[in-house]
């Protein structure tokens, strides 16, 4: 069976990660009728739409048990059921019930269907739209199920993690408390630092790769740039050790996609920094990827062979050439999202949330980082966004709905970031009260802590996990005592 | 000048009270490019309409003043600014700058000018859009006057009072505090029970009127209905008991149209019972108006003059006949509030309110209190918004987004209700915390304690605005220190 992780991209960008069936917690599929718009009662008046949840009750002590209740981010919730191994394991001691909901536009919760992201239909695509079927359907749970007093724990990675925390600041009068993983919520407050974000891949390959491997990556690039000023010489050789099916021609599109698309390899390497070999789209993932592709960097004859070695770790090669390459424009697409995006439904409703309310980190600046300058800056996202969507992203707006950085007022969240994750510098680092925790996971790449155990996890998540635990536990005793 | 105070109904139903100019604290009208769909970036895009405040900063200690933002409810914004005497009369001590903005769809904050009540229009009209206006409105007053640290303080009255309470719910990383004046906010949980309202209409007619004048105001129905059975002798002396302009015929609509139209002078009387005369619609009501009443009604010659009398203390007489006489179609129109609609703009975009979010209370029973049954159930408001607007209220929505009764996650409000107040029932009547505090106005009609103080103000008004004002005092030094 093949699953998505709940990376920000890498969901839309291509990914599924292939488990075998039997690792799959089984769930039943349901629907719930969901209202189109929560906000305006005449456009679409009471017409509803079928969303769907994934459901599992074989632990639940109704009547007591809390519901465990993951915010779907921007895939197919199937593969967020699989991937979320930590709601599994929570569960049984908690006698819980355990409900996965798919975001709408997402997977098969399409509201209207096969038009949904054509541009008379995507503007119901909304975070608050997202927030209130979560709501709603949690009451319907609530009322359908008996149980209107059971504590409701959200849980959620990534942008889920923000979702997560969405409900507990907005409808506490339903979410009892919130786990947010990896959630990098600060990042919408416009007045927030955005180039947090390549600074910190760099940071992961020069704390855990072998020591110069950053020095190495930066002189694989400027190598790259001497190739390029060779003129076509220099593209062949580029497009030999690339092993790219399409030859570079002298275009400086072409030439910055390259970049991008090594850049990207590199993100993703260190997003995906798990302990253990990850078995990504058929290929073999490494244990401690960022360590493994320096020490490929390091031992490589050239610095630009070095880089190829490293992205090709990433990368699928399309195998039906001879000899199999590397098809860096459909590996890579850029978009909204500073880290690429895929094809198909789901890529193209996350890029048109970026392009609306979750305004992503810029791109890399070539000083805070080891990537060569591709700035995408506000300014360059506009113009991207309307462009492709017709719409402006309204930075203003997001700050004031989702709270910025101003976050004190709410409480019962655990917000948890990896050291070794590139998006925990967008997240909440600091516990603002003994109710409000952060959560650092040593060692812990993009929400490891989420995932199922593992015998190679290190003790940073181990301990990470115990802490989430407790938290919810005493939630759960104070919510059952009032 | 003329000026409407803050009751729900009564604002569309027609309005005014006269002032003198003189009294009135004097502002400056701005407007604000406001954002036409917060929740939708594809249909209206960035465009904008401009939202009228008015702005006083007389008193203002910028950098260090708090910022005092009354959360405008269904009408002209100038006409609360006038009612609203005690946030002019808190202003000055505290240095606070003084914001009241107007509520869309009403006044001159039409989204789509004179089109914004059709039907294509009309579906921008919703509580949530209305909130989130405030919260951009007030993260662009912060920014621009340079005072992003400044506490706010929102102020509100009646529907003004609920909104002014979600804006603490939903946006507390910009509302430190809210003063929730008579705002039945738990009317909006779909499990409360909506027939508290005129039940304390009676209640007040009991407590505050003559031994006997509940008993007399049956009587006067009762009598009212043997005169129907008599046919058309009854129904002339009907005519003529009421001084209607245009002579009831055998009609059951209209028959219950005059006994509506009766039973909503006393709720308004009730509603108004203020202890000094109020200048309505160029009458004067007396002080004590169900007081007055009841003494009317005990001296009357029998008891449907009586309720004759009554009622025509309330509705003002049309002086372009002869002899003058009420016309009780106009007065009084039936629509989704139980106390009555106006005509106007202001009256239509009120009663969508009332039909999409603002599940008003239910119609009088004839049990629990001393009017017919004249009722208005669900079902009746679903048949009456479908046909009015098609449109269905969402109570379950409702309930969700605006919390129910399960309001004690939030914090910094206080809830205060008139005891005298027809509305209390469906209010906060409990504190849930030491900053989630339910204060009584022991004498007080609706929202008296926001208007200006009087002379003769009974104590427990003067008692309730100074816990007010302490409470206020506390949340701004809070804020302030950290």
């Amino acid at each position: 069976m093949a699953y998505c992780i709940g990376l920000f991209a890498l969901l839309s960008l291509f990914g599924c990660l292939h488990i075998s069936h039997a690792d799959v917690p089984p769930y039943t599929e349901k629907y719930f009728n969901q209202t189109i718009d929560h906000f305006n009662f005449k456009t679409y008046g009471d017409q509803t739409f079928p969303q769907r949840y994934l459901i599992q009750d074989k632990w639940w002590k109704q009547g007591s048990g809390p519901i465990f209740f993951y915010t779907g981010n921007e895939g197919d919730i199937t593969d967020f059921w699989a991937a979320i191994g930590f709601v599994h394991e929570l569960a049984p001691s908690f006698g819980a019930l355990i409900v996965f909901a798919e975001h709408r536009y997402y997977g098969k919760s399409l509201p209207f269907g096969n038009h949904s992201l054509e541009a008379d239909y995507i503007g119901w695509l909304s975070v608050e739209q997202a927030l209130a079927d979560y709501a709603m359907l949690i009451s319907y749970l609530k009322q359908s199920l008996s149980s209107p007093k059971a504590p409701v724990i959200a849980f959620g990675g990534s942008y889920g993690g923000m979702l997560s925390a969405y409900m507990r600041f907005k409808y506490p009068n339903l979410v009892t408390g919130s786990l947010a993983a990896s959630a990098p919520i600060y990042m919408l407050d416009p007045r927030f630092d955005r180039s947090f974000f390549f600074s910190h891949v760099t940071y992961d390959f020069a704390m855990t790769g072998a020591a110069g491997c950053v020095d190495q990556v930066k002189k694989g690039f400027q190598t790259m740039d001497q190739l390029v000023r060779q003129g076509l010489k220099g593209l062949e050789q580029l497009t030999m050790d690339f092993q790219l099916c399409s030859p570079l021609v002298d275009s400086e599109p072409m030439y910055k996609h390259l970049q991008g698309w090594v850049r990207n390899a590199f993100t993703y390497l260190a997003m995906l920094d798990y302990p253990y070999p990850t078995d990504f789209l058929g290929m073999n993932l490494p244990a401690n990827p960022v360590q493994t592709a320096c020490n490929v960097l390091m031992n490589a004859t050239d610095p630009v062979k070095g880089l190829a070695a490293a992205a090709g770790m990433f990368y699928p090669k399309d195998t039906s050439q001879t000899p199999p390459c590397f098809n860096m424009m459909a590996d890579f697409i850029e978009c909204a999202d500073p880290t690429g995006c895929g094809t198909g439904p789901n890529a193209l409703a996350w890029d048109y949330q970026a392009c609306t309310e979750i305004t992503l980190p810029d791109g890399s600046d070539g000083k805070t980082d080891m990537f060569p300058s591709l700035p995408f800056t506000l300014d360059m996202r506009r113009s991207y966004c309307k462009q492709s969507w017709g719409v402006t992203p309204r930075v203003e707006w997001t700050g004031v709905q989702f709270w910025g950085t101003r976050i004190n007022e709410t409480s019962n969240i655990i917000f948890s970031n990896g050291d070794l994750d590139p998006w925990s510098g967008g997240g909440v680092g600091k516990s603002l009260s003994d109710s409000l925790v952060a959560v650092t996971v040593k060692g812990g790449a993009h929400h490891l802590d989420l995932r199922a155990s593992n015998k190679l996890d290190p003790p940073g998540v181990i301990s990470a996990r115990e802490t989430e635990r407790s938290y919810i536990q005493r939630w759960i005793t104070a919510a059952t005592m009032t």
